[in-house]
């Protein structure tokens, strides 16, 4: 079929879960709630894993927030993440409290001296450090070198910057990101960054927006970097529920069948030669498959002339007739079904799968 | 900056849109009305014109849906498309009802000499057709070629058949479309088409799905042709309103600064750092400005640490602290702003610019 190729990359291992070293794509997701608030972010945490996140990042801002993730791994069954800007001493307490992975750039934390400290509580722990470098956060020196704009090459030299501080450190244990607003831009630097390293690549467009667009933004980011087979973990960015990240996420990877998440729908948008209330009936079906978790492909078409041929790749399927629809499987015909007794019969035939 | 390199391709006229030639590139959608019932196809085409369609297709599956472009036409402002499966005589008629375009493969429609007649009539009125590949409708010779299975290859060489008999008979006012419901598949397609011809694409994703799964697959198909500088027109496949089909493209080709329609949004995911009502902050600002049609970069960031500075495209922006924010240009930060008074500066600001 028409299977992507994966750029190769080294393996990391995050608590459990492996990313790159061609693991499955793992989906992450941030909290937004206080982290030293333990409830709130247990609960979050829990609320999120009930929808797939596999990795959760918090926000280390205090001491207070470092110290809670002890607790907080307690209750929750995913791997945590520490999000850290520039205090190091953060960084140690995370470690100390049982952190599974930072995320801090060590060319931000003031000396050698104090990215020497962090490598050598993390390094025995085998707790890998994400570098994220984003659009608005490259360095005055190599922004002035490209007229002060930031730039795809800039990004990866700041983030080439990082690395080398931890790799003259001998320590290996990275992941890097690189995120823009701007998805051309974005895109062009993981390229890039692509052809430099073979570090497992965390993808992801930053600040992408409200949940219609920064859906859209990001699905046209993340979805051609995974098609060209760049990405060993994503986070999807959006300004909402994190729920709703996790969601996008996994649809992105159901869409590429990089990941298996139950059902995908082929359905027609209708037009002037449907004659059968599709749109309703895809909610219905829709609705009455959710809690089917088999990784099969369902059509709803409109009509039946081009129906089950347009949607010959549909494991089942139904097109709409007058009153009724037919009923198929693989692009073959098995036979005709009362509109009334559709969601019933789809839902029926799919249990014998 | 980052900007897309644009295929070369030919000219083509929609009525008086162009497509190609480097033209920017038109948004088209579907009624799904029944054609031929002119009142309510003529009201969804003008709810359609209103949020932005500007190319749209309507199914002629008989006779009375031909002749009712006649009446349609009058009553519209864009250019009118015809989709015709096979019958010869429906493309005829819609050309002599005044159609702008004509969607119709001339392999499939029985004869040279009725494809003939088509050209007879299209070609004096500068009538062009669009060539349809979907995945399902590649032609058995050529599916059994590829192990029964649809492939992209096997649709550029079903293209290619239907394109080379209007080559014959010296017809060349051609669009082309390779619609899949596989967006590798699909992606992989027009990109090898793009090797072959110089005709302008169509591009699309098609059974895309509903509205959260198809906008998703969409983005990341037709996002991901764009960024490669592939797609001379798109038309974005949604069970559901076509007016989301419209809003989907649009949002697609702002993402990538191929077009502008109004504000675009940097927005933070927040996270424990944020003290500000974000979610619900941008919710307000969107509707505040919603009207405001100036092509505009504004961000909304959950703190005041790295807001501006991640922000620094932005024409203007606020930056979250507690019980205020800041508001900032460019990434300098200008003065400080109440919370309750946020809405409002922002909008006075922004007639201001």
């Amino acid at each position: 079929m028409n299977q992507i190729i994966r750029r190769q990359s080294k393996k990391v291992m995050v608590g459990d879960v492996q990313i790159g070293g061609g693991a499955i794509i793992p989906v992450q997701s941030m909290t937004n709630t206080f982290t030293k608030d333990v409830k709130s972010t247990v609960y979050q945490i829990l609320s999120l894993e009930e929808v797939g996140c596999e990795i959760i990042r918090v926000a280390v801002a205090d001491m207070e927030d470092a110290q809670a993730i002890r607790e907080i791994k307690k209750q929750i069954h995913i791997p945590i993440v520490a999000d850290i800007h520039f205090d190091y001493r953060l960084a140690l307490s995370a470690i100390e409290n049982g952190i599974d992975k930072l995320r801090i750039n060590p060319g931000n934390i003031g000396s050698l001296e104090r990215v020497q400290k962090i490598v050598a509580e993390a390094k025995p722990r085998n707790i890998p450090i994400r570098i994220g470098v984003n659009a608005g956060s490259i360095h005055k020196n190599i922004l002035q070198k490209y007229n002060g704009e930031p730039t795809a090459e800039g990004m990866v030299e700041s983030a080439l910057e990082h690395v080398k501080i931890l790799e003259d450190l001998n320590y290996d244990n990275i992941v890097i990101s690189l995120k823009g607003t701007d998805v051309k831009m974005t895109v062009d630097a993981y390229h890039l960054m692509a052809t430099k390293v073979d570090y497992p690549l965390h993808v992801g467009i930053t600040h992408a927006g409200t949940l219609f667009e920064g859906s859209i933004r990001s699905a046209i980011g993340v979805g051609s970097l995974l098609l060209n087979g760049i990405g060993d973990t994503m986070r999807i960015s959006l300004t909402d529920d994190p729920r709703e990240e996790v969601k996008v996420a996994r649809e992105i990877l159901k869409s590429l069948n990089l990941r298996n998440f139950g059902i995908t729908y082929i359905t027609c948008p209708t037009c002037g030669r449907t004659k059968i209330q599709l749109i309703e009936l895809c909610s219905k079906i829709q609705e009455a498959l959710k809690n089917v978790n088999k990784p099969l492909t369902v059509a709803i078409m409109g009509c039946a002339v081009n129906g089950p041929g347009e949607a010959r790749q549909a494991d089942i399927g139904i097109a709409g007739g007058v009153g009724s629809a037919l009923l198929f499987k693989k692009g073959e015909i098995i036979r005709k079904v009362k509109e009334e007794d559709l969601v019933e019969t789809l839902l029926s035939e799919i249990e014998k799968m």
